[in-house]
């Protein structure tokens, strides 16, 4: 049987924090959402928003807010939520559930399982949304974030060797999935694997692409209306922020230096090819890709 | 002062065709809109979406239907025009427009120096409007696809010499506005330059995706789910079909082929600084490449 949930902490109160926050309300939870931020504005515009019904100024008081709460949610880049389950493993205590949505799974999973496997300790549950925009911020946050997203976990054995702990999780799976997302199990390296290809390659051939015209385009406003819609779909996602890209390159890179480099071959190959048949074979594999998307 | 446009030859009834067909008619075109193509399927699904008036079923009369035509748009993939264009040239006469939506620019342009340059024959004006699907053909056709889109023209001084061929240009240009395009002229090897990095880079970037996830992952389709949106969108383009590709890479070879060099390298080097503080400026650049589109 699933653990009420009363009172929810959501630690870093950005686009996925406030998204849950506002998720979380509109699914019919009715605790109390405390919030913080070391960003104040964040923070504001989450209580504005409705996301968060108690903001907590002070990571000392979120410390010791997380202390009441019957779920800690460690939103934010993969290094802070690091930071943040290195201070709470100590503080919580058996019974409490903490969580995250961090972008990689393997670093955070084997801190899971170094800093919460302990029958006095808090339970962790590794988790990842697989919903984003290329805006952050809690100004851009949207209640329907999750509707039909995956949600995975990557839970091993050792983090739920109980049934109680086991209920603990149950409780946060079935809120996800009131939030309309779906919840998937995967092995943290597979997933880390899986999503270097899926999510993390897309983004740096988005970033490359718009810094490589931005090097080279002149600033003429009229480029984006010649380049159309194409152009525009293909560099969106150079919008994204540094601060959490920069985690995730730094805590999956074996896996997207070689999905880089799969890339760079096949653009190789692919230019090598222009007027030749293999060109048409590289667009009906494209299309094959497609036809099952 | 334009020249009075009663009737129009639509050759090639597929996406670009048909929706100029609906598009003109929206804005008020009252004249008959003739239209051909090889594919009969296409020919009935632009009759049957109004976006032709009178069907044309065969070829020959195509041509013949063009020698009454006040103006004859040619769409289609590149080398389908050139041909068109070569069919033409001795059927028409001084005071017919001859227009075009082709991707690439520099090899019809310069047919049309050596083509319709001549007091006898009619004018040619090269054009492309910035506007395209991922679907092909008349069913995806769409009365608003050039709203606030560009429609380049890439007319040299030898294509349009006399006051007269200037008022047919002009008043094919007034229709554009009127289906809401905005009018841009480019040198025409300029243009191809440009779309090699804009519009034929996205392109291929998409369709090497596509086909390296296609040749990398198994064929589950909770790929997509966990890929999210920014797979989804940077492989839409996969789709694109190869007839139209293959023209665009046959006739802009050494741009597309400069393009994607760049990109390889450039992926290289993020690839080669996943770690380091130079991920962060490929980041910034791409935010500012951005920032203005």
């Amino acid at each position: 049987m699933a653990a009420p949930m009363e009172r929810i902490l959501i630690v870093g109160t950005g686009l996925l924090g406030a998204s849950t926050g506002l998720a979380l309300r509109e699914a019919g939870f009715s605790g109390k959402i405390f919030g913080w931020d070391k960003d104040l504005g964040q923070l504001r515009v989450a209580i504005e928003r409705g996301a968060v019904t108690e903001a907590i100024s002070d990571a000392g008081q979120a410390l010791a807010a997380a202390g009441d709460a019957d779920l800690v949610l460690l939103c934010g880049p993969v290094y802070s939520i690091l930071d943040w389950m290195q201070s709470l493993a100590g503080q919580l205590r058996a019974g409490q559930l903490v969580t995250d949505v961090g972008s990689t799974k393997a670093q955070i999973t084997a801190a899971a399982e170094a800093l919460f496997v302990s029958p006095q300790r808090a339970t962790f549950l590794p988790g990842h949304p697989m919903a984003g925009r290329e805006m952050s911020g809690a100004a851009a946050a949207d209640v329907a974030l999750f509707r039909g997203a995956a949600w995975i976990f990557t839970a091993t054995p050792q983090l739920l060797p109980t049934t109680e702990q086991q209920d603990l999780a149950l409780a946060w799976r079935q809120w996800v999935g009131r939030m309309g997302a779906i919840a998937i199990d995967l092995d943290p390296v597979v997933h880390d694997q899986q999503l270097a290809w899926t999510s993390h390659l897309p983004q740096f051939l988005a970033t490359a692409l718009a810094a490589e015209l931005q090097s080279r385009l002149d600033p003429d406003p009229a480029h984006g209306q010649i380049g159309g819609r194409a152009l525009r779909e293909m560099t969106r996602l150079g919008s994204s922020p540094f601060s959490m890209w920069r985690d995730i390159a730094a805590t999956n890179t074996d896996a997207i230096a070689a999905a880089l480099l799969a890339l760079e071959q096949r653009l190789a190959h692919i230019r090598e090819n222009l007027r030749t048949p293999e060109l048409r074979e590289e667009f009906e594999r494209a299309n094959r890709f497609r036809s099952r998307l």
